[in-house]
């Protein structure tokens, strides 16, 4: 891997490489994959996100976590938004704070189509411009003005704070852009919430978006679901249910059932939903949230698609500039163009 | 899971029934998933596969293994047709010997129209009627006629043997039928057949049928892939590539290249492929044999889909009638109801 240089976005990436490796439970020892790019080969072979098992106990000790996560990842946006072309404004939509990214190319056809990304960090991680990797690249490379919802986060908000912003800023949008011009995506709980606020938008009597392109989706917050444990110690992102993830659901819940469709899409009615697209990889601890949730609309005739990375861990497909993620976002693209009027 | 009823179809679950279990290594520790269907959960709980470590030396060991699980695999056969209500012919296309399946209700839209299955079992299992289970569910639960290759096996009749006698049904069916009437389909080494004779034909000037299914396609015979390490020990079907498998390989490429696009068509060029349906499961040690041929597929621009079954290991969709096997084989029924003419 001698000489390639990896830019590294995401929150998880940045900080393994600040923080010394010091997982409690090794993973298991596997082969790096031959038939991946470099740069994702590089990401595999790093080793777990030292971090995954941390346990905040107070308000104040999730803050700190949060903030020095969101530092790390902020720093090497701008140069991002630089390499691909892409601007960003800062304004307010049905009264939360957003961040826009009108990619400097924006195609013809794309021009009166926007695209709502509603970023991970299991509702407590992303603040503030942190999360935006995913919406610049989604802006540089699929080619569409992304609206990013900067929507409050537990615990000092918990739900449904967070969805509730991410409606408001769809009914937002709806006062200047027809649903069928509108498409949703995001990755873990971005991922879920795109799944969530569609069902909110049906519940409400919204239209729905046009498409939705849920990328691994954190769609059951209970340990439910085969790659919990299949995956557990091989995704080098999460690493296990039982570290940060599960203290997450719990402080975002509130004492909500984490089974309640608004918190566990999977187990909500999917009929009639839009087009949906997923993505997951074969190391992610959230392929089963991935795989069930695809199913599911299968099941419910909704158009579904699929795409499951090779020795992709969670949600690496947005954690660097690599071919892979080059794909993920053309493919999303292509999806979005396609859907939307 | 006591007094479900499960009907038990393909050889390797057949087998696992009738030997003790006696893997050399224990599969990894695992819980059933919640959320499979009884039957499904019943398939996983049944633990390994005993004979997936046999290693045969000679010719008429080989022979002697493959006899033993074709009578196992064979014995169920009537009851199912029997149970979907399908039939069975016998006759030669194209020189080749084969079993054709029309279901007794067979839709009107669907009676010009033909489907190709090729079977799996490592190029060495399978022989006569005994790997004919999937042709009858696809006849008797997708409603389509259904023609059943019984192409020549190693190790008597090691590559090109196998892929020529599909090939020899293909144009034979051409005769008859237009192409845009005609899918292939099969699963695990008849998935992979199913891409190689898709590539064949393009080599040979023959129109292409006008969709395939390849169902946890062997598309690399070499030890490359990342659910080959990751789903050791965790799929109970194949276990391991090192068991027989790796054996089948060897025995089948009879010293050509393990990655000539004719043995492993992850390698081939599949630009112009009709529309692709993939199916694999979270457990399944063909994984990665599977996602990246999707990937390769929609990089060329081929409208592919992926179905990933939850819990589910190497080609288990066929192994039992249960709802997952129902759902797949509507899938499948509904994609080339869409895509035949």
């Amino acid at each position: 891997m001698k000489g390639i240089k990896v830019v590294l976005l995401a929150v998880f990436v940045a900080c393994a490489a600040v923080f010394p490796l010091g997982a409690q439970e090794a993973p298991r020892a596997l082969p790096v994959p031959e038939t991946v790019s470099p740069e994702l080969a590089h990401l595999i072979a790093a080793g777990p996100f030292a971090q995954w098992n941390t346990h905040p106990t107070t308000a104040a000790e999730w803050k700190a976590w949060a903030a020095s996560l969101a530092e790390a990842a902020s720093r090497e946006l701008p140069a991002l938004r630089e390499r691909l072309g892409v601007d960003m404004e800062q304004g307010d939509i049905g009264g939360v704070p957003v961040f826009i990214f009108p990619p400097k190319d924006l195609p013809e056809a794309n021009r009166d189509r926007i695209l709502l990304n509603l970023h991970g960090g299991g509702y407590v991680l992303g603040q503030g411009e942190s999360g935006t990797a995913e919406a610049i690249m989604m802006a540089g490379i699929g080619k569409f003005r992304v609206v990013y919802a900067d929507y409050r986060l537990a615990p000092d908000f918990p739900y449904p704070a967070a969805i509730d912003d991410a409606v408001s800023v769809y009914r937002g949008l709806l006062e200047t852009t027809p649903a069928e011009r509108i498409g949703v995506f995001g990755t873990s709980t971005g991922g879920a919430m795109t799944l969530i606020l569609t069902l909110r938008a049906r519940a409400e009597g919204l239209p729905l978006p046009a498409a939705i392109a849920p990328g691994t989706p954190w769609t059951d917050l209970t340990k439910t679901g085969d790659s919990y444990f299949v995956n557990e110690g091989v995704d080098n992102v999460l690493i296990s249910y039982d570290g940060w993830l599960s203290e997450a659901a719990r402080v975002y819940a509130g004492g909500h059932d984490l089974k309640d469709p608004m918190l566990s899409p999977v187990y909500g009615d999917v009929s009639n939903f839009p087009p949906t697209l997923l993505t997951s990889g074969t190391r992610d601890l959230f392929l089963s949230n991935t795989v069930r949730m695809h199913l599911k609309l299968r099941q419910a005739g909704v158009p579904a698609d699929l795409i499951v990375f090779e020795g992709l861990s969670h949600a690496q497909y947005h954690m660097a500039l690599m071919p892979e993620a080059t794909f993920h976002f053309t493919e999303l693209g292509r999806f979005f163009g396609r859907n939307l009027r």
